[in-house]
């Protein structure tokens, strides 16, 4: 791991094992994916899915986003939960629990029809743990209109701030409100224009958390 | 406008006006903010507030990223919301409702101690509407210690995805559900060491939305 990629606010906050990086990975199925192009940032949001030590990534073979990370250009891509705001007595020591995972690496693209059709399975399984099961695979005419890549994750930082506000500092006032709101993501009843008495378990019980991948094995 | 801030893949799901743009960032508090440091890409989240057509972020004094972007280097500014997972009857059409800002721009530092005291208060009120009424302002020890930047948008682009499914294909399975999984940010009871008797409603009303913007005008 190279000085860049150490948290260098903060240090305590930062840490480097996997098992934290998946626990902020595995959380969420959303990314923020930066490259440079001429020469300047651009900053996109993609769906991805962890498999193993490595990130999989897709998207439309017309996307010139992908076409540009097929390249196997440097890549950084960051995923962020905030996980409450904290109110203390002072403006200035206002703050949020977060969670945020930083990752350098490169991505080169999968071109085999039935690697590609496996990955969008485990793409989907990854997102919606059970959905395989029913719905139909990948043929060969969507895995040709879609570029996949595999991201290996070659640097990480994981940082993250949780817990009650500070305590009140002598000069502050006392009278004012100071704790936590706490955020979460959360699931609404399924919508369809189906029966609903059809819903399957995996539907209706399913949470956007890294639990959904515990509950799935079980 | 230039050519790299035009949507580029489904174009109908692409917006330039800049009411979409306030609706997407007004309905969070943190972006992910994208720049080349040494020719590689950087994606950092930071927090932010809108300020009529700026974007305020602020950080330690101490910290690489402000000073980096402090310089006025090309910046990009992403902001996304999932909003829901669509489950259709195939693999390859499943989606996510969503809607993100990819923002284009440079950023100032803000250097006037009464300045950056007046822009705490605003991002912390853009933050958390009510606040600023009870919480001690910043004073110029805490300014000191703080990088303020003001970001000009020069250029964006809105994009999104909403409704159900698409419809089953005649090769499909029909038995298989297909709907939204709707996801929307919630908020849990405000956590506090206090008497909670004591929580004031702009607290315990709080939802993180644009709408806590109007809410507060009213």
């Amino acid at each position: 791991m190279t000085e860049r990629h150490i948290v260098q606010r903060k240090r305590n906050r930062g840490q480097y094992d996997f098992e934290a990086l998946c626990a902020v990975l595995d959380d969420t199925i959303v990314c923020h994916v930066g490259f440079v192009q001429d020469g300047e940032p651009v900053v996109i949001p993609m769906l991805y899915a962890r498999d193993g030590r490595d990130l999989l990534l897709h998207g439309s073979v017309a996307s010139r986003l992908l076409g540009e990370l097929a390249k196997g250009i440097p890549v950084c891509v960051t995923v962020t939960h905030i996980d409450g705001l904290v109110l203390a007595a002072s403006v200035f020591d206002h703050s949020v629990n977060y969670r945020s995972a930083v990752i350098f690496g490169k991505a080169h693209e999968i071109e085999d029809p039935d690697e590609k059709a496996r990955i969008f399975d485990h793409m989907v399984e990854y997102m919606i743990p059970g959905r395989t099961k029913e719905a139909r695979p990948a043929n060969h005419k969507e895995t040709a209109a879609t570029t996949v890549l595999r991201l290996s994750i070659d640097s990480f930082s994981v940082k993250q701030r949780k817990g009650p506000a500070g305590p009140v500092d002598a000069g502050d006032p006392k009278n004012v409100w100071t704790g936590v709101i706490s955020l979460s993501t959360h699931c609404g009843p399924p919508q369809t224009e189906q029966d609903p008495g059809q819903v399957p378990d995996y539907i209706s019980d399913y949470r956007l958390d890294a639990d959904r991948l515990n509950r799935r094995k079980s």
